[in-house]
């Protein structure tokens, strides 16, 4: 570091280190809910929750929308170049220390610039992944993941592994190559795909088949690297349906599956979450967590919401406990997220222009997970759904519901089963009663 | 046929038989595109385009909306029970003849009702498809596809394969099997499932992954029996998203093609898509086409159209050009339907309760479409968005292109590439001039 | 009544009075928030909250949905015709007072069937509204509202008093008489207009100005009838952007508004509001009731939800804590409903079909509304909002903010206040930590 | 100009000037359907659709989205600052002139950059201002409106008129100001206003009333300074439902218009309908623009179109024939446009990023205009819906329907004509069949 940027403190000068004050407490800077080393089960909240911070959203983005410039107050933003990649490192480990998050997140192109060729483009990376390095020896944040950011340069104007222009797919390559070599030094415990440009604007002047294909080809290209240079980490794909694309292939958790599956990827990636993309997808959040938990490929999540009216990719905080109660639902029967975390990948509204705005906007979700965990774990314990569920589902466990699953039936014996059989029964669903008792259980916990 | 209705001809007499006259007609009962026996290519339109009727909505519906009773003025509907099941049969094939349809389509439910015990319910069906199986002996048309309606009757209010009552699961069974019986023995070219409640009101009650497996049990006990008794038509799958349940787990083609892979059943089954369906999934119409093609899965479509500004499925008779235009492009490029149809699952608006209606929109729908027929084969001909495609994804037909798609290329090799390449050119997609182009063909062909 | 139906009590047979318990009972049939002599600020619970059962979701809507059959499973259901509507009344009666709810609401066609002529329909009306007064005298219960049903008659396909039909607007002006008498004779506190088929399928065959036209003289007729009889109770208007028509006049809030001020009825009617409606129309519920309660027209409220991921008015019961909040934070800004209340235009799902489900769905609804009623009053009590609304207009309390409020203020002065003024300062708006606020409020109050 | 910026002719060197060629012209520089000089009914084409080109998408717009940097190449991009303002000029004149169209709009913004202050700023507008000018006196180019950018700059993060800080407000109206003098300078038609930022975040910070008074204010005080200078052209308020706030307030043309009518303003202001922003509010575009005219308050029109699946304002290039046949339609209704336009308020795709592509998608836009010109003037001459129209609503021109127009009826007399009509007779509303007809003269004029 040729300048020196050791005020380590000084980025959220007016923000102290944020401490559980418990659910009385009007202190905007205090956890209400979220306490980091509570047992809730067999493990802390902390353990739990696996909070990360975006790199993007809350050290680069700046209020930026597509009818106004910038908005956001930042004191890093006097800086250049270099030098505000490497002040923003400084700012974001004084962030997490003050928020007490474990791990972080980014994409290449959010802790470097790019220089005039591939080349020096990596060399700014190499300067900004060894100071990353060095902080991260006397912090105890890791990296939950880091990924390439394919889709903001112009290059990429037509797709990344999808574009019609093989030169491009060769720099995405390059890219990603950088990218697991920059997750293997770092201990990044997964790598993720989001492919923004990884789609079409319209079917007339497109080869969805070979673009297809492509894709597949990267992943595979990129599991093989990943086993020659030893990164273990997980891979991780995140679906989306469009935005900025008119139509994007990783649609939803079904359709990223399928393509997975297709191309025998399913053994090297699971799925990274987000529930603003499930909504723009038409799905609950917990669908699409459900979905990848039966399959057997959850693996993160992007913790944020949508504006269920709004029909653009809004990326809120999370702060409805619906949503982060569901999703701690899912998370703890799939016995947790493994090496995935809760990925804040949200940003402070665009009037939300203040430092503090930061922080107050991670406390938000940070609190809103930590009280859905608790009302999650809760309803687990005292198997409210659960005993729901199996009394439902009761008549596959026994006679001819057990024949069916057990692959004893046919045509031919359900037949003479229906046949012999005039007075159907069917139980009240009673979905209103379960919203009644899921509200009761969010307020009291 | 205990009582007479032998006065074929009565139901529809302010209806003469629909001919073809041209673009200048302004005859409301004659085709101004739809020309059956015009060669197009190698074939007659009428063998491109193997128009379907739809049973349900064209002799069932009676214009019952959510807020609304019965609007449709019908001749039929002074009768009841078994003999309204009959007459029906005469004023569909009077119809049939009128508009030269060489296929229609039905649920068991549309062709019979249902008796106090599944016996007397089969034994209705047994009487009005030995009357069906008479009238096709005189007549041209062909059985598209059958199936068997699962989502009307209460019993099936959470679900018919994917209930939570395995007394459900069996009485489905016995259903479907008296529908491949059925197809059999009517010779239907396809047998259709379309799952209206396979799906979830809410997550909280519901065993997802037992469901998955049920509905895919129940398939393979399906196509076990067509093999046992010897029906070798295709089975068809038709994907929607919602409407009636609040998730139906065949949302898209995408996701219905993930679950028969992921069942083993891609390779009895094939996809039905329907217009309407497909904006209701966030889709083009097209973009399903394309999907189900590039799979090999394309069997049949549902031809109609939605409101893109109406949140549920209004089932309109096609109209839009470019729908039907596009939709066209893809049946074309598939090498046609093969033993699929395009079958008008369409209703007359409420409002349009009057007979003539239903020839009105019989004929809109089948002039749209064979409009759309020559536009897309001009298109194809003239090799349009071929050629732009070729030129637009040529780099991947030689050098590090070629490499990559014929797997000679790795991350090594590609950055390799990348590094020595500082100057990517990439074109425009040129989006504004093909839509000036397709509109050109089809105002022009 | 030539028949007896004097056993009360034994169409709920399975149900006792329900009681408040508190937070802490697991009773399915007790409130754990809705204590009705609660005193909140200067009201009790039962004062502020004003509930109303709706007459045609809870006792005749039987879980038809356009793809399946009726579910319901009701005692009353073995009755027909007018034996049908009196016991439905005593049923009604019986459940009002389980419930303890003050109010019921409903359209002419609910509570007695048509007859062979308007004639014979008046008079059927006439039986069941004696009843009903009869029932009135002996409970507690009011009417908070009643309406007429010019929606499922096939009469009124194309509309009622925005019919292209003379007789039919005839028809509908008779029809509404009956209803304002209907309204005087047993006390309601409103009359209703819901225009459920007055807007258009096309506009291809609409002439819309002579419709808004007929829709208003039709208003101006109600109001001198209603002047004539002396019915002195408030006419309400009831928005809804679509469905079952393609476009509705009364679309949204601020649409209606502009209608009742086009056409002078502003001073004689105010708007009830429904949830449901307000998501179909692309708004928040408490941004219609504050657009209304702004213009002083907030009336009444059609209490509900909707689901933001379907496009259908499914019409569920309320337990939307975010919403019921925000409801009744705008309901106390505007001093309470005055004549007007909340009416559950809710229905069970299809799946809840148990005689049972009515009861927890009404209890979930009272609940969660009773939450948001405390939330709501401690919000305002404690100045949550209030204060920073006053803190973020300040400006306009002084100086050229003054100014401009006060009408001193041109382009001239303005001018050349903003030359001098290089360096305007904003400040954040704070959503996030307001959204973390108002979960700390729903929590722990 | 202190620098030389003379060589008109070379921005735009690849293209040459456009004429029309006919439908069988594949030049893609060629019109197929705009042939200015042929008359329709008693005007030129020219004359009838008035189009525009727009400063901001065509001149400054670079490809930039939310998740991408800008693509496009322009030649007068190697400038900067007043020198690019400069360039800019000469490039937009050139195109003007090469696609014939008589008209340009654009937002102060666009023309010139902000200086230090708002003095430097208002003379660097008077130096392009002048410039413009000078350009106009030897072109037949004229300025159909201009408007103010109150969106982009921070200072209106929270509104322009509408925002909580009154120096906001000052620095709008000083905006304003010298947007009418620009206006009265060049010899606009029209001065618009698009809100941008006129809406709220959220409810729970805003005073709703205060800002929708001062958005009052603020237009009446534009009033008061356009009468005082002697600018004559019509004031236009643009109608947008979201985006980029969460709710603007004027959402639509039914709530803008409720707007101006209760503030008095409706007197001075027309509505600038946009079909991307009519989609957006869940209208189709003809809705927007038959409201508007049946109040006499249809002013001009932003021609694009928008994506029916995407949830944001995408700003294509209108191609849809049967959004400019209905529009045209509306437009010939109305008598035309007055002094207002088409004005092409739409963007080349972020992948169409050649040069070539500006011209490509303002063909494209044309022709589909002058398309729907021709057949809207048809279906007119014809009287294909006016007949429709005039039969439908027949029973209104005698008798009772009369009587209920002329307003000689009451609910006394309509209820003694409904008592003795036992016989209402609808008739079809024949939608399907007018859609049939629609297509055929889309096809065949």
């Amino acid at each position: 570091m040729g300048q020196s940027y050791t005020n380590v403190g000084t980025y959220f000068g007016s923000v102290n280190k944020v401490f559980y004050e418990g659910k009385d407490s009007n202190n905007p800077l205090a956890f209400k809910y979220y306490n980091p080393e509570e047992i809730i089960g067999n493990k802390t909240m902390k353990e739990h929750l696996r909070f990360s911070v975006a790199y993007w959203h809350t050290f680069t983005a700046d209020g930026t929308d597509p009818f106004g410039a910038a908005t956001m107050q930042r004191s890093w933003d006097k800086y250049q170049g270099m030098d505000l990649a490497k002040v923003r490192v400084e700012a974001a480990f004084e962030l997490f220390e003050k928020l007490g998050v474990p791990f972080f997140a980014f994409h290449d192109r959010d802790i470097a610039p790019e220089g005039n060729t591939l080349k020096e483009t990596n060399e700014n990376l190499n300067v900004i992944i060894a100071m990353i390095k060095e902080y991260m020896k006397t912090s105890n944040v890791k990296l939950l993941w880091n990924t390439a950011n394919m889709f903001t340069h112009p290059r990429f104007v037509h797709g990344a592994a999808t574009s019609c222009n093989a030169d491009v797919f060769a720099y995405a390559a390059a890219q990603v190559k950088k990218g697991l070599e920059t997750a293997k030094e770092l201990g990044a415990e997964n790598y993720v795909f989001w492919g923004g440009r990884e789609g079409y604007e319209t079917l007339l002047n497109t080869n969805l088949k070979l673009e297809l294909d492509n894709l597949a080809r990267f992943m595979h290209m990129a599991v093989d690297y990943a086993k020659e240079i030893g990164f273990t980490g997980q891979f991780l794909i995140e679906p989306k349906p469009k935005e900025p694309t008119t139509h994007q292939y990783d649609t939803d958790a079904a359709t990223t599956i399928a393509f997975l599956k297709q191309y025998n990827l399913d053994k090297y990636f699971k799925l990274n979450l987000e529930a603003n993309h499930a909504t723009l997808a038409g799905h609950t959040f917990d669908h699409e967590l459900r979905v990848a938990r039966v399959h057997g490929l959850l693996g993160s999540v992007d913790a944020n919401q949508g504006d269920p009216l709004l029909g653009w990719d809004t990326d809120e905080f999370p702060t409805d406990l619906y949503s982060t109660t569901l999703a701690m639902y899912e998370i703890l029967q799939n016995g947790g997220l493994g090496c995935g975390g809760l990925n804040f990948d949200a940003k402070v509204r665009r009037g939300s222009f203040e430092l503090e705005d930061l922080v107050y906007s991670h406390v938000a979700g940070m609190d809103a997970f930590a009280r859905g965990l608790k009302v999650a774990h809760k309803l687990i314990e005292d198997r409210v759904f659960e005993d729901v569920i199996a009394e439902r589902y009761h008549s596959f466990t026994e006679g001819i519901g057990l024949d069916i699953v057990e692959g004893r039936a046919n045509f031919h014996t359900l037949e003479q089963y229906a046949l012999n059989n005039n007075s159907i029964q069917n139980k009240s669903g009673r979905q209103e009663r379960l919203k009644a008792i899921l509200n009761q259980y969010i307020l009291e916990v």
